[in-house]
């Protein structure tokens, strides 16, 4: 049981070698089109999309995603935005008092800006061409706020790589869909449910190499102490808070 | 240029209302598979989906999320959780210390979510199902945490209504892409390039009944002064602040 749209689904992988082949302008248009025909809250679509494309500016926002090659070897990059500012100037424009400077619209910014990337991610896979999510975005919010001169209530959330793949990875391993799935009320996990769900992705061959490389008890342990420590949360968590305050999402901390 | 994927992402229409047929238990796994090859953070899956059919369970997510009929309607409601609750015990059950109880994991989960969520509800609509999603979600999420007994460092973010449409609508009107696009800089909006993004969505008949309706002078007012209001969004933020603090991703606010 399946079809096409099912199938460019099921075959996603992440792409991190690109070709410096340029994507066609009409198929740049397209991949935005079928974006933005997501859903979006009370169809305010309030969300909006930069794209990279300068080599310069592409060399500065590698910078800012932790100098990821990607950024400079793929033809584009597209920064998904929460954004309230156009809708407020509308609404100023129209005499109605706009009331969106707080976190739960931020939030619902959000949600529109993640819906549309997944939408184009999709759309572009369809085409052949490959994409990386950067989840840098909220790391460094701010400076990519500088960088592309987003004005106030606007901030950015995720991060496409788009662009011809230069490699033809395998499928990444996935966690048994039994362990993420509840049924009408939340299941907790008992040790031995923990151990099943995780035991495929502890005996890959991947987990070894790198448990070997980062001289380590466990994969745990490489995400909690190497990969996405707490110090490194913590930082970022108060960076991000100060960025919404900034942007005029929250009013203190 | 296309092909069925971007077909079926630009066929998009919200369903809201739902003949009763049930769907298949395949067609359930099989958008569910299709769900979880969604790009995640680190390939960490921090999310979980619960999943409701039961009549009294949807009736009771039906009060939750402000009665809308489609949660009574449709056989299938499905809530999209940020998860670090799992991710969690596997750290502490492999003698690593995980650092995830703060904003930036809360976001990083969430992105998940919603990235799962809208793979989901492409795969649906491949097999000829509707969908509607609820922005109701983070308005109560503090009580959906009760009803579906989510624990610690679990949020729910978005809902899908998932079921056979009984209507067929035709698309809803889009901005023009033109007007959400920036290249290399956001390019701020001058009044009369408002009034273009706007002009056709002021001019539909939809909102023309819209102000006869809401006896309101236009649109904007419609969003901020009913559908949206500034009351509602700082009510719902502190509530969906607080519920962040409770759940464990936050210190205090």
């Amino acid at each position: 049981m399946s079809n096409q749209t099912l199938e460019t689904l099921l075959q996603h992988r992440t792409i991190r070698k690109y070709s410096d082949k340029e994507i066609p302008k009409e198929i740049v248009d397209s991949i935005i089109e079928a974006g933005f025909r997501a859903s979006t809250t009370g169809n305010m679509q309030v969300y909006s999309v930069v794209i990279t494309q300068d080599a310069e500016n592409k060399k500065k926002l590698w910078e800012l995603h932790f100098k990821q090659n990607m950024v400079l070897e793929a033809p584009m990059v597209m920064t998904f935005c929460a954004d309230f500012h156009r809708f407020n100037i509308w609404c100023k424009q129209r005499n109605a008092e706009p009331g969106y400077d707080n976190f739960l619209s931020f939030m619902t910014a959000s949600i529109d800006a993640i819906l549309v990337s997944q939408n184009v991610a999709v759309a572009a896979e369809s085409y052949g061409l490959g994409i990386v999510y950067l989840g840098t975005t909220t790391y460094n919010a701010d400076e990519i706020i500088e960088l592309l001169k987003l004005p106030e209530h606007v901030i950015p959330i995720t991060t496409l790589v788009i662009g011809y793949p230069a490699e033809s990875p395998p499928l990444t391993d996935r966690l048994p869909d039994s362990g993420l799935v509840h049924y009408e009320t939340y299941e907790d996990y008992t040790p031995q449910c923990i151990d099943e769900i995780y035991a495929e992705k502890e005996a890959s061959q991947l987990t070894h190499d790198l448990i070997e490389e980062n001289q380590l008890e466990n994969l745990a342990q490489i995400f909690a102490y190497k990969r996405y420590t707490k110090k490194d949360n913590e930082y970022f968590s108060e960076k991000l808070l100060k960025t919404l305050v900034k942007q005029g999402f929250m009013k203190s901390l």
